[in-house]
């Protein structure tokens, strides 16, 4: 079969980072992953899943339902329970609730990850040609939808607290001034201890942007979306939590929230959930229809056991510290092994520390860093691949993306240990 | 929102019709509806569930994998599982093993359910404006997918015993004369207890059909597939199985089977398969780390213990004699309360049957049938629903699709009896 063979859509479909990154893992059984985007195996909620199936499949009516199809919607009273949880969540960070009806589960979706709800936005939104916002750098992921999707990206610049807001108005400034700004359909942030540098993006800056796209919008002709992907929001282990764009005026109009329970409960439960401006969400609806016409019925009733009994809860309670502990493992030992023009910082929730190392040493997949990194048996995953093709800058090419998610402790410190011996390796 | 700020695959995707026959459900709760492929309620397995996870939880490595991502390709082990019980079905079936090689775990993905494999097949062989034939009529949330993706249908006719070989020459032949052969991409077969019409497709016919294809393809330049949809393949309960197309010669370079584990074990497991071959699967794999990376990998784990267990096969012997009691049921009350003119034949297998109503008796959603049937309160999928967009030919628009999956022996006589008094109703 020849690549001309298949469509178009496959034909742009790269392989994913991923592949050849688990190639590489499963080729070598001593090598330590810093790369896995994978949650703590330890924390893995085993005896809390089985009596949750217990409970779930012991009342016939209620597990004969498990069992069966449900709505593509989802599950009413999941999402019921979602809104819920959502609706406290914004409103103790914000000190007041979040603007009426905008967590109501008629604007909710529940979706087989946000992975799915995420690609189902770009094929509602974006035809091929299409520009999308990106953070700089994002979530590879999402860029390998983008790609895929035949759409253009444009990185908007990254600060401490997230985007540089001056970048972004530069640059919804140049996509009018070149009248490409009809092309653009949306700015995607990862706005909680973002994938890949850990950053959260203050309130403040949600604001703006959302004000910036709502004033570019009459040049755009169309509407210019927010879309906030929270993946990692409960995964907090220091500070306090930031409300969401939910909270933000004409956010039901302009804002597409997408969460998660995937991270927090269980990576093999695929489930999530969108909040979703109406029209946006019927169309969503109607893709997702002919996906799969609903996410498992059965994992949905887990979450929504584990939600409605307070597990979910009290997991999330016990899992924090134990993150709270890698990351400190993980900074403990960039701080010993790692000289100090490598720059980091501390995470504070999430998965990832983000290392950015001297301009002079380049970490791509062919580098010398990467490859002798290889040789010590440790994997990160090379920074480059979290940067957007965007024509107005080079893509940078030395940092890492470091996970202390699935790697025990030990292995965390030793992994850090082998990178900063590859490191002493190459210094001029 | 404007119908235009959405992008063209989502201005092109329709209402799904389950939605509006879930409505007229949701809106009558007496209603009792043949409509929906819902598997039987009763005999969906509460207890077998509950002691499979148990047992898979149990055991804190095989438990954690469960409870983590998986590859995208799906749990090896389940591959291996589900490749040997294929092999093991064509070899019984045939009588001899199918070729070799042909259904090795390494041609092929887990989908979530067999729904996603038709999706990203879509995708990844066709561009809009492409053309698929399609038996006539055909599964309908197929039919959604391909009108999303902007594509076009040809209706290739059916017989008793599958597809009309005569009208599919005639199809090919009249495409390469107009030069659209260069568009067609494939042929997709409902080809066990076909869902809407409960039919069959004889072997004999699946080998003419593909050794057509392969004939045709030199007119078209690229590979023409036979997509084999086996969906209902193992809710047998009379007569013997049929080879698959997988036992045909070339069937490796040219043969797609879709497989499902929803149907036959919960249809809330959403869990189907494919196999492909090289270059395709490697792009449907690709695609698919775009859409969710993987299929939860806690259902997987479910069925590969259930598969390795027994439980899957106990289970499905169980569910044979069941289903065909609710066939007899339903064949018996149309025997009844369905004067001569109306034709049907009784099922053999799966979940569905085709009754065909005079020409004079439309069927269709604003047919005095459809409405006189929803006052009798009882609902039933209309045939033209059922039927591709085909310019050759007006949709035929006085059938019904009667499902006796989901309803209960009693409902299922009740149901037919509302369907006869509306019949009488409007007789001349």
């Amino acid at each position: 079969m020849k690549k001309s063979d298949l469509s178009d859509l496959a034909q742009r479909t790269p392989e994913p980072p991923v592949s050849w990154l688990m190639a590489s893992a499963l080729a070598n059984p001593q090598l330590i992953s810093l790369a896995a985007g994978f949650t703590d195996h330890a924390t893995l909620p085993l005896a809390e899943t089985t009596d949750l199936f217990r409970e779930l499949l012991r009342r016939p009516r209620i597990g004969r339902a498990a069992l069966q199809y449900g709505t593509t919607a989802g599950d009413p009273e999941l999402r019921h329970l979602t809104s819920r949880r959502l609706h406290a969540l914004d409103t103790a960070a914000a000190g007041t609730p979040p603007p009426s009806g905008v967590c109501d589960p008629e604007r909710m979706v529940i979706t087989s990850g946000s992975q799915q709800l995420l690609y189902m936005l770009s094929e509602c939104l974006c035809n091929p040609g299409d520009l999308v916002l990106v953070e700089d750098p994002t979530y590879f992921v999402f860029l390998g939808i983008v790609q895929s999707h035949g759409l253009q990206c444009r990185g908007v610049r990254m600060q401490a607290d997230g985007l540089d807001l001056d970048h972004l108005e530069a640059q919804l400034e140049s996509l009018r001034r070149s009248g490409q700004l009809r092309r653009l359909r949306l700015l995607y942030l990862v706005s909680y201890y973002q994938n890949p540098t850990g950053i959260t993006t203050r309130l403040q800056k949600k604001r703006h942007a959302l004000a910036l796209l709502q004033r570019f919008e009459r040049h755009a002709g169309h509407p210019l979306f927010l879309v906030e992907d929270a993946a990692y929001r409960e995964l907090r282990f220091h500070g306090a939590d930031v409300p969401s764009s939910l909270t933000l005026p004409g956010a039901a109009r302009r804002v597409i929230y997408a969460g998660t329970f995937s991270k927090p409960f269980a990576t093999g439960v695929r489930v999530g959930f969108g909040l979703l401006p109406d029209g946006l969400r019927q169309a969503v609806l109607r893709v997702k229809a002919n996906h799969d016409f609903g996410t498992s019925n059965l994992l949905q009733q887990l979450l929504r056991q584990a939600l409605a009994t307070g597990h979910y809860e009290h997991h999330l309670q016990a899992l924090r510290p134990r993150y709270a502990a890698k990351a400190r493992h993980m900074a403990n030992a960039l701080q010993r092994h790692l000289p100090h023009d490598v720059a980091w910082v501390p995470a504070d929730g999430g998965l990832y520390v983000w290392v950015t190392l001297p301009p002079s040493m380049p970490t791509g997949r062919t580098s010398a860093f990467f490859q002798h990194a290889l040789a010590h048996n440790v994997l990160y995953v090379p920074g480059e691949l979290c940067y957007a093709c965007d024509p107005a800058r080079p893509k940078p090419n030395h940092a890492m993306r470091l996970s202390f998610g699935g790697a025990t402790p030990r292995a965390i410190r030793l992994g850090i240990q082998r990178l900063g011996d590859t490191y002493q390796e190459l210094s001029p």
